[in-house]
C-alpha cells in the first residue's frame, strides 16, 4: 500500500508531470472510501482552521465578544488580504481595543491584486492584518481575552494553544504525535489523514450538544460567506459558490484540502505528497464531482481540474487529468 | 524500478512533503550513475535552450549577425526580465531592424522586482521582450533571417523548428517521440532523460568539429555570464557563480534541471515527477555536491537544498533534506 496516483499534467499528447497523494472520506462511523494510505501522518496546516475556531465558540468567548457569522468565517479563512478582509479584521481587533501589534502572525504581501498594487506603488509595508491567517489570529486574541492568558498566545504551552491541542485531539479521535510551527507562527498539530477526515465527518454530522452547535455555526459561516474564507478566484471560494453552500471546503499549505458535506454526512481530507496546491485543488474537485455534490459540467471543474492549460499567447498546450483509478 | 525519493520537506521533526524524481549522469560513453528510471520520457522545456542555440551557431547565422557571448548567453537564458536583460534583447532585435511585434513568445510580467514594480505602478503592460524566453526567440529571429523563412518561426514545420528537431535528435541520440508546445509557443521535443543527459555530456566533451566548437562557445557563454542566463538570486545564476564558472547549469519548467561539467566530462539531467522547481533546484544542488564540483559548505547549498525554512516572522519551521539514498 502506498500513495495513489491522483493528478496528471499532459502536454503534446503525453504525460509531463504526476502528483501522488492520499485521500480519505469518512462518515460518522469511519472510513467509507480511501486512496493511498489513510494512516499517513500529515500537518493539516490551514485546513483545520474550523477546528481551531471551536474553542472560540465553546468557551463562550465568541458570544461574549458579540461575534457574527462573518467573524467566524474569517476565523476559518486563509484570505486574500483584500479590502473586504482587511476592513473586517481591523474592525474586529480595534473593537477589542487592540491593534496590529497584538497579532503574532507576521506580515506578508496580500494575494489580492488591488491591495498588493496599492502597497507596492505607495512603498507601504504590509501589516500583520494582511497575513492570510489574520482572522484566525483575531479569533485567538478573542479567546485569549476570555481566558485571561498572557500576550504570547502562540506559545505551545499557552492556554489558547493548549485548548487547540485538546480540541484537535478530541475531534480527530487521536493523540497528536506532535506539532510543527505553521507559517503564521502558531503550533499546527499532526494527525493521520484518517483523523483529519474523521474530524470533518463530525462537522458534517453535528450533534445537539455544545460542540455540535459550534460545528454547525462554523460550517454555516463558511458556506454562507465563501468570499471571506479565501477571495475572488480562489478554489475555496469558487468551489463553495459552485455548490451553492451545500458544502464547506478549506485548503491548507503543502497540498492539503478538506471538505465537509452535511447533506451526505461525509467528511473528506486530501494530502498531495509533494505539497502542490494545484494538485490538492484538482483532487478535491475530482472527489466532490465523484460524490455527486459538484456538477461535472460546472465551469469551476474546468478551472481547477480538467480544463485546458494555455500559454502566454493563449495557445492550448495541454491539460490536467485525474490519474486512472482516481477517484 | 520506479521514480526515486529525492527531496523531503520536514516540519516539527517529521516529514511533511516528499518529491520523487529521476536523475541521470552520463559521460561520453553512456550512463555512469542514475536514480529512478533513465528511460523516462520528459519534455526538457527550457533546460535544452543550449541545444536550441546550436543551429544559430552552426548555420553561420550568429557570426553573420556579429553575435557575442552575451547574445549567446541570452539565447540560452530563462531570464528575469531585468533592465540588464531587456536592454540587451532590445538592442539585439532592433539591431536587426525588427521590433517586439516580430517575437512570438507572448508577454508576461517579469520576475525582476524593480521592473515588475515599474510596470505595475505605471500601468504599463509587459511586452514580449519581458518574456523569460525572449533571448531564445531573438536567436530564432536571427537564425530565421539567415535561413530566409517566413515570419511564423515557431510553426513546427518551419525551417527554424525543423533545424531544432534535427539538432535535438542528433545530440540526444534518439528519435524524438513527439513534441509539445512550450510556454513560449515554440515546439519542445520530448526525449528520454538519458537522452537529455547524453546531450549534456556531449556539451561537456566537445569535439574539434563545427558542432564541438559551437558547444564550447555556448557553455563558455553561459558560465561566463551567469547573470544573463537567469538573474540575481536565481538558482542557475547563483549555482554557476558558486562554482566559479566550472559548470553550466540550466533550469526548465515542470521540475527539469541540467548540468554540464566539462572538468569531469559529465552531463546530468534531473526531472522531478511532480514538476516542482523547489525540488529540481535542490536535487541538482545535491548532485553537484555529490560530484565534488560544488562545496558542501557553500552558502548556495543552504539556500537551495538543506537550509532552514523560515516563516513570516523569521522563525525556523523546518528544513529541506535529501531523501535516504539520494544522491
Amino acid at each position: 500500500m502506498r500513495s495513489a496516483e491522483m493528478i496528471e499534467l499532459w502536454r503534446g499528447g503525453r504525460p509531463e508531470s504526476l502528483h501522488r497523494g492520499h485521500a480519505v472520506i469518512c462518515d460518522s462511523k469511519g472510513v467509507v472510501e480511501a486512496w493511498g494510505i489513510p494512516d499517513t501522518v500529515v500537518f493539516p496546516r490551514s485546513s483545520c482552521k474550523m477546528v481551531q475556531a471551536l474553542p472560540l465558540l465553546e468557551s463562550g468567548a465568541a458570544d461574549a465578544a458579540g461575534l457574527t457569522d462573518r467573524h467566524l468565517a474569517l476565523a476559518c479563512a486563509s484570505h486574500n488580504g483584500a479590502r473586504l478582509h482587511l476592513d473586517a479584521v481591523r474592525d474586529w481587533i480595534t473593537g477589542m481595543g487592540m491593534g496590529d501589534d497584538d497579532l503574532r502572525c507576521g506580515s506578508h504581501l496580500p494575494r489580492d491584486k488591488d491591495e498588493k498594487r496599492r502597497l507596492i506603488c505607495s512603498d507601504e509595508s504590509p501589516c500583520q492584518m494582511h497575513n492570510n491567517c489574520s482572522g484566525k489570529h483575531a479569533g485567538f486574541l478573542t479567546l485569549n481575552r476570555h481566558l485571561g492568558g498572557d500576550a504570547d498566545y502562540i506559545r505551545p504551552d499557552h492556554p489558547v494553544q493548549m485548548a487547540m491541542r485538546q480540541t484537535f485531539e478530541e475531534v480527530t479521535g487521536e493523540t497528536s504525535p506532535g506539532f510543527g510551527i505553521d507559517g503564521c507562527s502558531a503550533p499546527n498539530f499532526a494527525t493521520s489523514l484518517r483523523g483529519l477526515a474523521t474530524a470533518m465527518a463530525k462537522f458534517a454530522n453535528p450533534g445537539g450538544d455544545l460542540r455540535g452547535q459550534a460545528m454547525r455555526r462554523l460550517v454555516d459561516a463558511m458556506r454562507n460567506h465563501p468570499a471571506l474564507v479565501a477571495g475572488e478566484g480562489r478554489a475555496c471560494t469558487e468551489l463553495m459558490r459552485a455548490m451553492k453552500g451545500r458544502v464547506a471546503v478549506k485548503t491548507g499549505a503543502e497540498g492539503v484540502f478538506v471538505a465537509i458535506i452535511p447533506d451526505l454526512g461525509l467528511g473528506c481530507a486530501v494530502k498531495i505528497t509533494d505539497g502542490a496546491t494545484r494538485a490538492s485543488e484538482a483532487a478535491i474537485t475530482a472527489i466532490l464531482v465523484h460524490l455527486g455534490v459538484l456538477e461535472a459540467q460546472h465551469p469551476v471543474v474546468d478551472r481547477f481540474l480538467n480544463g485546458p492549460i494555455t500559454n502566454w499567447r493563449g495557445m492550448v498546450t495541454g491539460e490536467m487529468r485525474t490519474a486512472a483509478g482516481f477517484p
